[in-house]
């Protein structure tokens, strides 16, 4: 066991925090505390289109104004892994059900896969780089954000159950 | 970093099973277990009408009878933040999915968040206040629950795509 | 506080990340890397049917091809209680919302729960028994997962709102 492990113990708590921070103020709508998260030259991407991909914190705030299209949100973060890249940098790789309510209060849910990069600065841990992956989801998110990647069945595969 | 680390983190551990023992207990309708991860003299508020805020063990043991009018529950915890007032006391915040089906096997989900307090007992660390609010979820919830907060969009905003 | 604190907590995080890695491998269909995760000789009940009972890394990894009847899947772990069994052995629970969608892109939701045997081998902490229950979920996963368990309500118990 090494001995900065309290450090980074307490960085893994930290980082922790951080994202589920992003979940809160996207929910909230709280623009401003969220691209506080962020580097100031961060960059971000969800999907190919125009708007989805943003560089720098003013840029983001104002793209991530379409929040406003939904009446509600909810995002619920798991599966999050933190490979530290030595004393100030982790490679962060998370999962994200984010539910939206639009104002006719249809709902769409997407299975998103978050990748980031976040480093120490001096006020704290912030996330430098993001990228999302359409893991699963309902079809109107196909053209959005950015497939994730899923190894095709063998060649000659067809399901059959086994025998009992 | 401070010498109370090591206890800091154990602490951490005690009171993230306490919070997931609270989503098992409730989705094996086991109450008199359920409840007993609350103070004697707790104060649980899941909305404004009657039975909804439930002061004492026993009066919140009487009042979550209510999970029998359904089938199943599933209750999936996530965002957990813990922020620690001294020694003895945390404030956390955490958001959960809760799935509910009824008789007639139709469901209908809530997307919450729970505001805790925890303290420490000579039985270890027990929740002694919550407030649950609805972030989203089925209309069916709408009057049920609390609602979140959410800011509304700047004066005069209207969706526009941004320009490629 | 024990002098094995900081182990233990190491060993937390490997445990929590083997268990989103099978997240990871299944929703990328990557079932050489899956079996990986677990035992030579692990054993893995998801279900009484045939194919759903797995023994033996091999054998786990034919059955599980079952994955490719899917177009897409998204499996969030959330729920995770670790309880140690000695220094080489830890008992874990952890609930699981498995989105599962068909070729048709219907799509079919699990709440499950995982009670694992988890065992330090050279290689790192590796699953050596798997068992599966349905807490939750869509009526086709009936009869294909074992039943979660829920106390019933007490006997003569029926609904009726307190009063205000």
């Amino acid at each position: 066991l090494s001995e900065s492990q309290p450090r980074e113990l307490a960085d893994r708590v930290e980082i922790n925090d951080l994202l589920i921070d992003y979940c809160r103020y996207i929910d909230r709508a709280e623009l401003g505390s969220l691209v506080a998260l962020f580097t100031e030259n961060c960059v971000v991407e969800y999907g190919p289109g125009a708007g989805f991909s943003s560089r720098g914190r003013a840029v983001l705030e104002r793209d991530l104004q379409r929040v406003w299209r939904f009446r509600r949100t909810a995002h619920h973060l798991s599966n999050i892994q933190i490979h530290f890249k030595g004393m100030d940098h982790a490679s962060v790789v998370s999962s994200v059900m984010a539910w939206h309510e639009s104002p006719d209060r249809s709902t769409a849910l997407l299975y998103g896969r978050y990748d980031d990069d976040i480093i120490r600065t001096r006020a704290g841990w912030r996330i430098s780089r993001r990228k999302l992956t359409n893991v699963g989801g309902d079809p109107v998110f196909d053209e959005i954000f950015y497939p994730g990647e899923r190894a095709p069945a063998p060649a000659g595969w067809s399901w059959r159950p086994p025998n009992p």
